[in-house]
């Protein structure tokens, strides 16, 4: 096991009716800017019990983050901060409300641009304190200090790590009336993120790996329960808190971790807009096939913990195996190609020439170059 | 899934060498008092280690706080507190010590006695910070606010609830001098903090049930290899590892909890001193088979999940499951009958008279009575 420091201090209020919570969290002293994305919030009813929690409050509205959080939308917020004084972010919303609020609290505290802070970390300088009413499960934010960030001006999509939220509160019934689509998307999310977490070498703590398994067998378990639409409470709530120790860093204590896939999918997101969960689920089986002989090992594991795949020769519990992962994206009503999603050739070729442009090497070993990113992509055309 | 809030915010600080970072944590500008056990750890290089850290801090050095922690030996400590205006302690050793450490902490800050304070949690008003080197995995006392204090004037043992240790070092180097029966106790003590959240009901949360049995999938696996002492690294860091995450809410979210076996099992260790996983492992068969119906699907779960048991009635799932826990705690060295301990029947009728004009009601229930308690131990003897 590596050696590791390990220090959440997110208080994660969890149930329903625990929006109205807001009351007592919210620091009374400050003024109070509450973030949102396009819209959805006004339908479903949260909105309006936001508001309710906030009588008394000294609080101020930004709308229209959108779904992979651009910079150019960020920056906006970033001047109403600094203009109004805010000195409390509340983000009300799914993943990308509050990635992008994590950028809006520490741009606000510096003179430089926000997407500088992006490319160069050592310019944060600390942040305004943040929080979340989180309504989607699928990335974790709510309780980790990762956020991702687009520049539409650039086509660039990069990851960029402040603090932990103060809290998020987390209603399991603000998910009923998510779509199948953002379901399916953040169950597969949620699948890759412990994936990443995992899919290395097996020996370094079996702990680590029976959680992870964990998780992935708790989603596949409710999977189709939570995609039915049955809006069953207990299963809802477990898929929404299987997302939020998927990415806390619970599952990941003193082991190595991959995250290529995530690298690979932020491109295609990058350069063509799809969703991040439908992203992961094209490149994860060609990371898997490409990097077979050095996870054997976990692959097997996983394969027979997960998908009970018991017998055959390594090669043949390994095929399964993939071939059971990909079948349980398109369960979810997901694109496992990129072809699928009309997503061709001179896409791979421009994410292949970044990686290359970049000299980036991925993976736990470092050993994913811009070629084998291209072997990765054509299998999965 | 029952509404939770949760927030740890313990820093685990988990690794070979990290002793060497208490020059980094601790405060430079407070009086620090160091508090130990018996001595164990000037045999086995840990407080060599700490002392050398703490070079250039201002400390001092309280010794014997006992397995199982007095009051009595508490209050010394308290006044040292008091006296010479300690600002911060530090807990080297075994889960007592830290124990210990949380009533000292406690009880500097008021007037009133330590042991006022255990009976009386609503005297708490906040404690002097307080951080740990643990060296023994097993009560979780590293990343939780609880602990267990015991006074020997009138033979009781309590729980009492503090706040979170600031941080927590764990290095799995210094359990390689641990004796077998105290890995036995450890693994065992391990098995059933996490079995008191576990053993209700099925369905609550999936995700809860498959870490739950991943700590017991993980103990089980390892126990061997602890028991051998042959020390291998990676496995008594997952050791350590298992035993913090046990106890320290991460498996206990939304879920119903019993903790009747810890209260049982603590008035053993109040009236004959016996080590408290020892105890653990005496009571939890009587309270499996005792409450058999009540958790019979959570029972059946377990014996499929974490001991094979796939076929049979449910009558015989459930005697075999019991059975297979009962042999898997003495293959660790235990005991799990009170005779082997030379425990008879009066201290059962002790034990059964406090619990009677206590009217003190256990389990998830709350229907455990001072009958159904004698009935439990009746079967242990």
């Amino acid at each position: 096991m590596n050696n590791f420091i390990f220090q959440n201090p997110t208080k994660l209020i969890f149930g329903e009716g625990q929006i109205a919570r807001l009351s007592k969290e919210l620091p009374k002293d400050k003024r109070i800017l509450v973030t949102f994305g396009g819209g959805s919030v006004k339908h479903n009813g949260v909105y309006d019990q936001v508001v309710a929690a906030l009588s008394g409050f000294d609080f101020l509205e930004f709308w229209g983050i959108e779904p992979n959080p651009k910079v150019e939308t960020l920056r906006k917020a970033v001047e109403v901060c600094k203009r109004e004084n805010i000195g409390f972010l509340l983000a009300v919303g799914g993943g990308s409300v509050l990635d992008g609020t994590k950028l809006i609290a520490a741009a606000a505290v510096i003179e430089e641009d926000a997407w500088d802070l992006v490319l160069h970390p050592e310019l944060l300088r600390g942040n305004i304190p943040f929080a979340s009413v989180m309504t989607l499960p699928a990335t974790g934010s709510e309780m980790n200090r990762g956020c991702v960030i687009s520049n539409l001006a650039t086509g660039e999509k990069y990851a960029f790590y402040n603090t932990y939220p103060t809290f998020s509160i987390l209603d399991p019934t603000t998910t009923f009336s998510l779509p199948t689509f953002q379901r399916a998307c953040g169950l597969a999310d949620t699948f890759v993120h412990v994936i990443e977490q995992y899919l290395t070498t097996t020996g370094i703590s079996p702990l680590m790996d029976r959680w992870a398994e964990g998780i992935f067998q708790t989603i596949v378990e409710i999977a189709p329960k939570v995609l039915s639409e049955e809006n069953d409470y207990n299963t809802m709530a477990d898929f929404m808190l299987s997302a939020t120790m998927g990415l806390n860093g619970f599952v990941g204590m003193g082991v190595p971790q991959d995250w290529s896939t995530h690298r690979i999918g932020h491109e295609i997101t990058a350069l063509c807009g799809t969703t991040h969960g439908q992203t992961l689920v094209i490149v994860l089986p060609g990371v898997m096939n490409e990097l077979r002989e050095q996870k054997a090992s976990k692959i097997v594991q996983m394969g027979e913990r997960v998908w009970g795949i018991t017998d055959g020769t390594i090669d043949e519990r390994i095929d399964r195996t993939i071939a059971a992962t990909e079948e349980f994206f398109r369960s979810l009503g997901l694109a496992t190609r990129l072809s699928e999603l009309g997503i061709g050739e001179d896409v791979v070729e421009a994410i292949v020439a970044r990686f290359r442009e970049r000299g980036t090497l991925l993976g736990e070993q470092l050993n994913i170059d811009y070629k084998l990113v291209d072997a990765i992509l054509r299998q999965r055309m």
